[in-house]
């Protein structure tokens, strides 16, 4: 079995920390018997500025051949702004491939000590990845005066809302048979309120499943006051990505929250990248937590049909969190990027 | 000195929290030697189902001659849609009178105990009150076919984003001169930009002020990593709804957290009210705290330049938290909502 892996590590961090969990991927792809093959782009805010594009004019179609993307980081904002980095490289490749699924895990890894008293939760956020409020429709007029006017709309369409939601309700069933779905239909009455119907629709074929309706703020507060209470949680683009940072901060930090962008059966490479920005502050340092992108890569190999290998990787990080004498800055620790991966990549040899 | 204050008790534990604050609002008026004249309006869902509307038709001009208005919760989903009953009573009357700052005070009161490990944060969060994600702008096409589309459209006004964000500057200011914009400008290229340079003009022009720009999804995850860190923050109507019920979790949840509608210098009533909502299922039990309220009383009489007694039903507050004797359920006691109004007015009396 051989895989065509797609690298991209783009900005800043991304560079160090996809170079660390290709190490852990390629040891795991020794063990397990497989071959990884991997080229590399050097699509950046760099690039931006030597060729003035983020990625090549035939950049979706050379990803198209491969099996995976696996991303670093998209963002250098002291030098391109992050409205043209983010719409040039990181959310064209999600609508490209109609990767409509952004599957996140939050949980704490054995050892590591989060923001909260409770300790004890294991949620999947999936968030709609194509459309909604990331539609890039709008405008502004009267630009520079006292009138203008600035405007922005976010589009739902039910082909749209009800895949995430269908997969959603299927991931509730594998795991603990609850879901629960996010919108704000109490102050947005047109696309919200779809949302809902949408949901409801669903939840009365999945008549197994027992599904909650939360509004966005209520959910916010609820991943903090008691997280354990939920599981599956299915939201839009937008509270997709304000929830899972929520659920990155509760799991320890940035450091380990890992996004699966994935079309389920639909034939196109997914794209796997850590939560985390390009992080100029720490960037080219060795500062970086390498675990979120190492995370990444586990859901990827499981996305392409190495579950044992992918089980194999997290159980390689939970062993070097629990055994806490490998750390990064972040975790406590003044291990490097570098190192916590070979930490990880020895696990995975020993296990 | 006499204040006419307009009483919206509203619909489930509205009207308890109402009754309760209103037992400390007239002691304070008692011990601080002013006059307060209330006149209660049955506004709620059982209005509506028993008239056709939230409110009565003159329902904002009758609000209009009072100085201002004090309101419990609105929504009854069990028999009106939020999506009716909000844009029909709570909403209405933030535009109307045109009420473009929503003021959270979060931090945590003596003697309460928070899910976060850190304890030691006191946030300010204004919130734009009158446009941007609220606009109630959109529509949907082919309704209930596989091709429904549904939009709704943001919008955000110079004046609307310039004013609420110089508000902020002033508050930061009088506070710590520390000022976090909140916008989502990598994604939304359109609105958030916009609001992202309106900042940056006032940022040169409160040069004293530190000004520091976040994203949502990193701010909402910061409020819960370091949220000390923060002081006054900054954001639209919708990104101040999430983020300030993420404040009301980290200070201990709904039950403390008030909220000040107002329209500075405007000669308008403000509208003061909990951030909490109806809570069916604890309604008329005395079940629920009425703390949120009576604090949001407190930012009522501060409005009215009743600055001591506001400053006296808070310190009332502080005494009753910090003794831990009169607390409700959520607290962690078993108190009923009048009880512990009654502690709290009697600590007023005493102090
Ligand atoms: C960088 C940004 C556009 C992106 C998003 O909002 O989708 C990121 O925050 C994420 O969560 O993947
Ligand atoms: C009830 C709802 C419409 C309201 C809002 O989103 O403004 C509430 O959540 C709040 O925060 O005041």
């Amino acid at each position: 079995r051989q895989y065509r892996i797609a690298l991209i590590p783009g900005d800043g961090i991304g560079t160090e920390v996809v170079d660390a969990a290709w190490q852990v991927l390629a040891a795991a792809a020794a063990r397990h018997g497989f071959a990884l093959a991997a080229e590399a782009f050097p699509w950046s805010c760099a690039h931006y500025l030597a060729h003035g594009r983020m990625m090549d004019a035939d950049g979706l179609e050379r990803l198209s051949a491969f099996d995976a993307i696996l991303l670093g980081a998209v963002g250098w904002p002291a030098t391109v702004p992050d409205s043209v980095s983010l719409h040039g490289l990181l959310l064209p490749i999600r609508k490209a491939f109609d990767l409509y699924v952004n599957a996140r895990p939050h949980r704490l890894l054995p050892g590591v000590r989060g923001p909260l008293r409770a300790e004890d939760f294991d949620l999947l956020v999936i968030r709609e990845n194509t459309e909604g409020e990331y539609s890039g429709a709008g405008g502004r007029v009267h630009v520079g005066t006292p009138h203008e006017v600035a405007v922005e709309t976010s589009i739902f369409t039910r082909r749209g809302v009800e895949r995430v939601l269908r997969h959603g309700f299927e991931q509730a069933r594998r795991r603990s048979g609850r879901l629960a779905s996010v919108t704000k239909s109490n102050a947005q009455k047109h696309t919200m309120v779809f949302w809902d119907e949408v949901t409801e629709q669903l939840a009365a074929e999945y008549a197994d499943v027992q599904c909650t309706r939360y509004h966005v703020d209520a959910i916010a507060a609820r991943l903090i006051t008691h997280p354990a209470s939920l599981d599956v949680v299915v939201a839009s683009n937008l509270f997709g990505d304000i929830l899972t940072d929520i659920g990155a901060a509760i799991q320890g930090g940035l450091g380990f929250a890992a996004s699966a962008n994935v079309n389920p059966g639909g034939g196109v490479p997914g794209m796997f990248e850590p939560v985390h920005g390009s992080a100029p502050d720490i960037a080219g340092r060795g500062l970086a937590n390498p675990l979120a992108t190492i995370w990444a890569g586990a859901l990827m190999l499981e996305h392409l049909g190495e579950a044992a290998a992918g089980a194999a990787i997290i159980a390689a990080m939970e062993a070097v969190t629990g055994a806490g004498r490998v750390a990064t800055p972040d975790m406590g620790g003044r291990a490097s990027t570098a190192e916590v991966a070979a930490a990880v990549a020895a696990a995975l040899a020993d296990g």
